[in-house]
């Protein structure tokens, strides 16, 4: 069973909540202290036993810690880092959660400096729409890869104490170059949460947006539950990962640009040759998944 | 409760076959004959209960019918029309279930006249990904809209009972101008499904393809169900309903062109807003349909 005596969760939302969760149930901690600048998110969080104690003050805490995780919005984690460099955290591990990796790992180089290799990054892949600690829950991670950014100055026992923790709460974990991570994510989640975000807005500024609306089937309803996703987090994501998510959305709108060709000619064989091909390919990832 | 002697289902896929079981569970219908170019469509109809009698031969069907529900691909109407037409249909009331409405309309007025008044189209907007009548089921309209599009010319009793049928199975009906379901629908329905089918196909394509599905979440998973939908039947929807479908998709991808922007320019306050009023407008809609 995963052990450690003390690890801070910087940020107790949906993330960092159910990571807390998770380490109690799952792993033997000696202390789990949530830190947040948020009064209402630590009473929620402790009456929820969710963390074990609560602190405003950081910098006071991490002389003892063995671990700390970052589990802000992307833009917040680098002002974090900075209190963590500013502190004595000795023998502590930091990591993080965020979405992207790039901006994370750079934002660690600057401020971490001698003490970088301390400094993990990691993404567990298991947002759900839902945001904030009222919504966390144990099994968030149970199932799902967990992507960890460790570049070749990362100390291999920090890696393999973070590995240990994700594999403890049920998650696969896997080691991916931080670029290409940015890459990936870009194209698998950041695109279709702009698709999603974008087609809501674009409906809800139709003329006929309100009839549009109501006549939406149950498909409209899953294909837009991400654009119930946290907008500020989603802000930051495409922010710090504005390169890769740009060039998604622009090849993408490339891609659409021949659906739409293909419709004004009538080319019927090339639609249906498309539309099968990603009928396959979806239906061969479901199975895939199984 | 909704009584008839005789309805014949023109092709007895996922909607004609739950048409068909709903109207043997909810309604007083004589007799429910299934007419398919498919034997082992009518083998299944029939070992499943679906209908009450297979028949191979439209014409020989339409004299004594009270309705005849058209339930086939788009770009197959037209075809079921002429031989409808051509036959001897007397009291028989002509509907059909398709998702484009303009075409269906044009293609009856240029066949069945100068019976014209005694054809209503009509949409249920109830579909899965699923499709062919293994997957039918008699509650698939419950709780749904069904959409009529009878125009000036329709004859008023005939709207009367294609509103009872669809009332009978559980479906709340509209009645909307022809040319306002085919914007409408181009919008909520027919654009979500070119994005998911484009969506998936892109990412088939992406040089990284295959690492960006291992890694895509249930976000992914359900932002591309429909893309799961059939392909000769979306096909056929974006020819019939060309002219809207790539006016949404243009407007769309000028949409997403302005979210690209703001992405490059780092413009988070943009983004934080479009995201926030997508977020808004969707929850919203969900307590609606409450």
């Amino acid at each position: 069973m995963f052990a450690a005596d003390k690890i801070i969760i910087v940020g107790v939302g949906l993330i960092g909540g159910s990571l807390a969760l998770a380490l109690k149930k799952f792993a033997d901690i000696g202390e789990i202290v949530g830190v947040s600048r948020s009064e209402s998110t630590l009473q929620t969080a402790l009456e929820r036993n969710v963390i074990d104690r609560a602190s405003h003050s950081l910098p006071d805490e991490l002389a003892d810690a063995s671990i700390v995780v970052i589990a802000v919005p992307v833009q917040v984690t680098r002002t974090v880092l900075q209190v963590i460099a500013d502190g004595d955290y000795r023998n502590a591990i930091v990591t993080d959660v965020g979405s992207v990796k790039g901006a994370v790992m750079q934002a660690a180089r600057e401020t971490l400096a001698p003490d970088y290799d301390r400094f993990i990054g990691g993404h567990p892949i298991a947002g759900i729409e839902q945001s904030g600690v009222a919504a966390a829950f144990p099994e968030l991670f149970v199932d799902r890869y967990t992507i960890i950014t460790p570049d070749e100055s990362a100390d291999p026992q920090s890696v393999e104490t973070i590995r240990q923790m994700w594999t403890s709460v049920g998650s696969t974990v896997r080691y991916v170059d931080v670029h290409r991570h940015d890459m990936l994510l870009a194209a698998a989640s950041h695109l279709p949460h702009m698709l999603a975000y974008s087609l809501v807005d674009y409906i809800d500024k139709h003329e006929l947006g309100n009839e549009c609306f109501e006549f939406a089937a149950g498909g409209f309803h899953d294909f837009t539950r991400i654009a119930s996703s946290d907008a500020v987090m989603w802000r930051d994501i495409c922010i710090a990962n504005a390169e890769h998510v740009a060039a998604n959305v622009d090849a993408y709108i490339g891609h659409l640009e021949s659906v739409r060709n293909a419709i004004i000619q009538g080319d019927g064989e090339t639609l249906e040759k498309m539309f099968l091909n990603a009928r396959r390919a979806r239906n061969e990832l479901l199975l895939s998944k199984k």
